[in-house]
């Protein structure tokens, strides 16, 4: 269904050449990182400002035009493709930090900046924006998404960081949710309640966020252990030890054989944990102890520090790229990446029982995890075209996702729902999947904002 | 309007003697802490499960009747008045906790539970729950209003402390919302928007919360300042300088000299803070040590620490009787009680003006704060009866919210909306009223739920 030519000649007149529906820029913004696939949107808008974004949408309302944002496109459930056909809203042309507030830690921002160019704005000003997904995501789609990362377990995720938010709501008014103030208690949560809609409530055009103050002090290391379950259990305890981790990352026998393999490192082919300490310089020195000594307790050995900035820049460079050479593992292939989280103490047992069911369906599959949230990834490297090695992986990651509800988990820590866990929103919510369709019919009655999306159908 | 025949028939068949419409028993459930007045309701029930708080609410609905969550009536802008009449459930008698699970810091419990009968509970444990309003109030009501109080520059307010509900919603049906999992991206934050919607949504009949590990080490201490401006520049240094203070409380010179008349303490009357540092005994002796060498930058003198348990305790529940003690200034009063909430760099401007405003209205209206959020109070002193008196420490409680929202800051960091800062929502949210409007509207279509509170009407 092709964008009516009335909607598409207002959108031409207001935008000129900043609408297309050029094959090549449909092509662009149809791609899913992952095995999802969809039929490309009918156009793309590349608006510069709030007021145009308005604009975008109002034509859209008028004309019943799906809307999608775009932020990087690199969300992994398929949140951004154009089931429904519709116009892709890509927001990189508003990529703008507007204001910095140093004396308040706050900076406002455009959508479309990444997280890395926030962070060198930032630099001289002795502040930082902690969340930390592996890709250079826009702030807008990690907003949209909910996003966490390496560093949720100290500085919290996006919905511990967004303090305030411009919106396009469906008809196409604009509206501004939360203050600059540390906190509030005037009237409904609406902040929250965008950050992780995925783009069906409304398209956010402007984000204040919470900055943090960089720390003195940083120490990182990788230690590698015996066994998964000895790992494991080592980050359940150092977490309820209390040591406040920076960083605590998981990764597999599989995913530690891809770092050697595609960024030439030389780590034992077991699993690791990947960690981090920020604060003084005293306290640095007795947290690293701390860990050091719990560590050795679970079998964990040969302690690598990288003690340089350059060191600890390539460690976590490594940690990011996990994504990309995992893939490698197997050339060609493309991926079923699923998460969960779940309670610290359950922890252990959820990554065994994956590592297993891995294993018994004969997959590839690598682990990774922001394991000191209790949540973990899999990557189950598929080949495209062999539907039944798909449906075995979907299997996996099903069963994923149920073990974690099973021990009052999530379906999904920091990824999202998007057209993958749709399925999988009633197990979790049961009938409050209602109150989030009564929701969304409240604030998009003619379902245009990214529809096909996380709230699924009910009856 | 009285409760109509067939629903009191039918409550009282549901309940029993736990189903009231005697004159006392409404009497108890009409009465607000603050100037705030309204006839009592028509009813009280005191359910005692979750399935009996959905029988009365799905009776409710049936015949129109509208429903008042009751806690411990200890909130400050009439949120639990019944202005439209109706039944109040009172929570009392749902007052258990359900589960401690320590390895992962979490508690469930019921609604009427208070801070201090779960921080009884968790003793042994080696957690505790941190936030803290001045009264021992109820964990629902707590949520209801989206508290905080002294703790929560450290530990964070009830937004960040709640993992999960249980709700009964305007038609009698039951959800869960939430997870026991750290994080979650599967779909709308629906605990977000429970939390703070002070009863006009649903009814929280179960409450899933964060713990944190007791400290190792506190120390408190209570520092004297020339002048006002000097104590609250201080505060503004200290959270610039990222000490993590535990607490940070503001108490001005009316303040002080309540104390000591309530008390019997013998603080100097001028402005003071009070702070407490949780952490190793290391990290203790550093932050104390960086903040006494700020405080006397700030001409801070006269440290008093409390190095005891009992010292301790003594000096916290002067500053929780911090209200009665006000009152007693001037006997007879009742308070207009008003809170704000200014991003850190104005805070001292923002006191500063409240001061004034106060000093040019001739009101006795003592000041204290939660200045480590940038969140203070004003208890302004009204003899009941002079109508004169009461317009104008409503014109001074005006002023600051609308100073607060000239400085990006909010009409309410901690106490909420109900009935007294309703007609502020506009100026604060603008068009964003009409979302809440919309989501009230969906969720509770009768409009049946603690109605006349927080939304504003919207035409
Ligand atoms: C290698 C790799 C590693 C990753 N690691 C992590 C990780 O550690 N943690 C994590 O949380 N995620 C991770 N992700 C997933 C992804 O980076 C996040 O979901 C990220 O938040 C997506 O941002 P984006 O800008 O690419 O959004 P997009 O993919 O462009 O969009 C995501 C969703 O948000 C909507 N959207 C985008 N912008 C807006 C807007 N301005 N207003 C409204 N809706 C909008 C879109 O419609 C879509 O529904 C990873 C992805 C990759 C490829
Ligand atoms: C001396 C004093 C000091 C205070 N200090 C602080 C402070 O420092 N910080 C702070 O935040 N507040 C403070 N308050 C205000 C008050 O304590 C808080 O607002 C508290 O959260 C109210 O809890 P409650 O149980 O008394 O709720 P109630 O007053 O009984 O009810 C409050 C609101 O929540 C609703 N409600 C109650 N229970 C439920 C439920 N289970 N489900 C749905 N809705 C429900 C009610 O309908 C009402 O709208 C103070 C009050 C006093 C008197």
């Amino acid at each position: 269904m092709p964008i009516p030519a009335p909607a598409a000649d207002s959108l031409a007149a207001l935008l000129g050449a900043r609408f297309s529906t050029s094959a090549a820029d449909r092509e662009l913004h149809g791609q899913s990182e992952t095995f999802h696939r969809a039929p490309p949107p009918d156009a793309v808008a590349w608006p510069v400002s709030t007021e145009e974004v308005a604009g975008i949408v109002a034509i859209c309302h008028e004309h019943r035009v799906p809307v999608i944002g775009w932020g990087t496109g690199t969300s992994l459930e398929g949140h951004a493709l154009a089931t429904q056909g519709g116009l892709v809203i890509d927001l990189t042309k508003m990529d703008r930090v507007l204001e910095i507030r140093a004396e308040d830690m706050q900076v406002s921002l455009q959508p479309g900046c990444t997280r890395e160019a926030l962070n060198t704005e930032l630099r001289a000003t002795g502040l930082f924006f902690p969340v930390d997904p592996g890709a250079n995501a826009s702030l807008g789609g990690m907003a949209a998404t909910r996003a966490s990362g390496t560093t949720a377990v100290r500085y919290g995720t996006m919905r511990d960081n967004v303090l305030a938010l411009e919106v396009v709501l469906a008809d196409g008014s604009i509206i501004r949710t939360g203050t600059r103030a540390a906190k509030s208690s005037a009237g409904y949560d609406l902040t929250g309640l965008f950050v992780g809609s995925e783009g069906t409530l409304g398209i956010i055009t402007e984000l204040t966020l919470r900055l943090h103050g960089q720390p003195e002090e940083v120490a990182s290391a990788v230690c590698g252990f015996p066994t998964l379950d000895q790992a494991v259990e080592c980050v359940t305890a150092t977490i309820q030890s209390g040591i406040p981790m920076a960083r605590i990352e998981f990764v597999d026998a599989d995913a530690a054989r891809a770092f050697n393999r595609y960024a030439g490192t030389n780590l034992h082919e077991g699993p690791h944990l990947m960690v981090e300490f920020h604060g003084s310089p005293a306290t640095v020195k007795e947290d690293a102890q701390r860990f050091g000594e719990l560590a050795r307790d679970f079998g964990g050995t040969g302690f690598d520090w990288a003690t340089t900035p350059e060191d600890r820049a390539a460690l976590w460079k490594m940690r990011h790229g996990a994504y990309r050479a995992c893939l490698a593992l197997r050339p060609g292939a493309t991926a079923v990446v699923t998460d969960v989280c779940v309670p610290m103490s359950h922890l252990p047992a959820a990554v065994a029982a994956a590592a297993q069911d891995i294993r018994e369906a004969g997959l590839i599959g690598p682990m990774v995890g922001h394991v000191g949230d209790g949540n973990f990834h899999s990557q189950l490297l598929v080949m495209p075209g062999d539907e039944q090695e798909l449906a075995a992986a979907k299997r996996v990651a099903t069963r994923m996702a149920e073990r974690a509800l099973a021990v009052g988990g999530t379906i999904t820590g920091e990824h999202g729902v998007g057209i993958g866990k749709r399925p999988l929103m009633r197990a979790q919510h049961g009938e409050a999947v209602r109150v989030m369709a009564a929701i969304k019919a409240a604030l998009d009655p003619q379902g245009i904002m990214n529809p096909g999306k996380l709230v699924p159908d009910v009856n």
